[in-house]
């Protein structure tokens, strides 16, 4: 066990900001797997409203190693790096900076960490149809990734917020090859779609607590060789989960995006192959408390 | 014990910044005192070049919660604070800063470190003739504090340096009714000043490692009856301190000041009573080896 008593001046800090992050989980994460290789790094929480200068310190303090970004600064905070991978760049948020010496490195893990749930999952995005439900900031991070780095044969997307529909929907067209569909979320658009669709991926904050009685998908239009991601975690099990199971179909839990986003944080903090089984024994511990 | 996976959102950050800190032994110290009390702490270490940028940071980041400062920046922070005591301003440096929930406030432990030192080691103050070796950043602070805190009455200060020595002189005759004199290093200033010295303060490089076989005070000079403290602590005993034993003087080494002004750092961190035993079996045995 590392006891505090081993932070020293060669101890790398690691930290979330955001506002609020009372009830972050990184910090358990990624403490726990620094512990499980014994690393000399700590991962300590900070409230910030002022994201300019919680940036500009961390490139004033030495072994301020990296950050992971929240709610509400994923898109003020690339103004402040000294760079963005493109892609996020495209995307417009990120969730992780790293501090190499000074040179501030920003780039995201959600999309690229929903992209390995569904993978780590035995599923095959060849020439798949894709449903996608929502198209807010987490649809957009995913969206991106399965159209960079997937050979999916096509995306739908629908929501009930035109505007945003239309702004993703444009800015993913200019991407690449992917077909690309966006439609008004309704019941016959959904009915539409899901006859297709092989994988749906819901992106919406329905069914989170403390809304988990509800779901978008009726149960009747699930078909059985369809697979269903859901980015809601709390509750682990979502309702649309839940429905989806019972019919036979498979599932799989935000939870994993969850941790496969920290788990590729893990990653860039410390060039180390990171304990994937603590994370998640840590993450299913306190949601299940 | 507590182990790095008791990190959380609440803990509290301490850090100690300057450049270097590779070297500081204020992790080491600090982290065994809030094991000790079982508090939700951390210390660790930022080397800082652009303390302006540091500070900002602090101020930005919630749950930082305090900074040791070290050379070089303990006069330039000064400037980034909200408030700084008195009696720290007119030193023109400080040590400690404490993070009220974004106002920072600046404080020097040194020289309250220096004198409880003295004051743990049963020395009575009260109209007592004090010499003082050197009169640079540490002579200044401990000066200060003396004439502020204690009923000394006099107070001989030497040094080679006569620009600095005036100075110090100068803004510690404007501090009260203490009679003050200053006085250019030699042989005969030297001796006639231990002749009515009771405490003798060396606050020189002179004896610190790789220079430990020297020292300032021939020891023919001590009389039984004085007190010595020498502020340098590597190594632990210097030869100051090793004549002045051998003719039956009380000593006070640095080590005690070192522990002292941690000591009260910690308890401006955390409003704790600090576990000085645990402090000061961190400090010993960092020393030592």
């Amino acid at each position: 066990m590392r006891s505090i008593t081993s932070i020293g001046t060669s101890t790398q800090i690691c930290a979330i900001i955001g506002n609020p992050v009372q009830h972050s989980l990184s910090p358990a994460i990624h403490n726990a797997a620094f512990q499980e290789l014994d690393l000399d790094f700590v991962y300590v929480a900070h409230r910030v409203e002022d994201v300019k200068n919680a940036i500009a310190g961390m490139r004033a303090l030495e072994n301020f190693r990296a950050m992971s970004v929240t709610i509400p600064h994923k898109v003020e905070v690339m103004k402040y790096l000294d760079s963005v991978n493109k892609v996020d760049r495209e995307i417009g948020a990120i969730n992780t900076v790293i501090n190499d010496l000074g040179t501030l490195r920003g780039m995201g893990t959600d999309g690229p960490g929903a992209l390995n749930a569904i993978l780590s999952a035995g599923i095959n995005m060849d020439k798949i149809n894709v449903l996608m439900l929502g198209s807010g900031g987490a649809a957009r991070m995913i969206a991106f990734t399965l159209v960079h780095q997937t050979g999916l044969g096509h995306l739908a997307i629908l929501d009930i917020d035109k505007a945003m529909l239309d702004a993703l929907a444009g800015d993913l067209i200019l991407q690449g090859e992917i077909p690309i569909h966006a439609n008004l979320l309704n019941d016959n658009t959904l009915a539409e779609n899901m006859e297709t669709a092989d994988l749906i991926i819901h992106c919406t904050p329905m069914g989170m607590h403390p809304r988990q009685d509800v779901s978008l998908i009726a149960p009747e239009l699930f078909r059985q060789e369809q697979t269903v991601f859901d980015i809601v975690y709390t509750p682990m099990e979502t309702k649309l989960l839940k429905d989806a199971k019972s019919k036979g179909l498979q599932v799989i839990s935000g939870v994993e995006m969850f941790i496969n986003q920290a788990v590729l944080q893990f990653e860039q903090f410390t060039g180390k192959t990171a304990p994937v089984d603590v994370m998640r024994r840590v993450v299913m511990e306190h949601l299940k408390s």
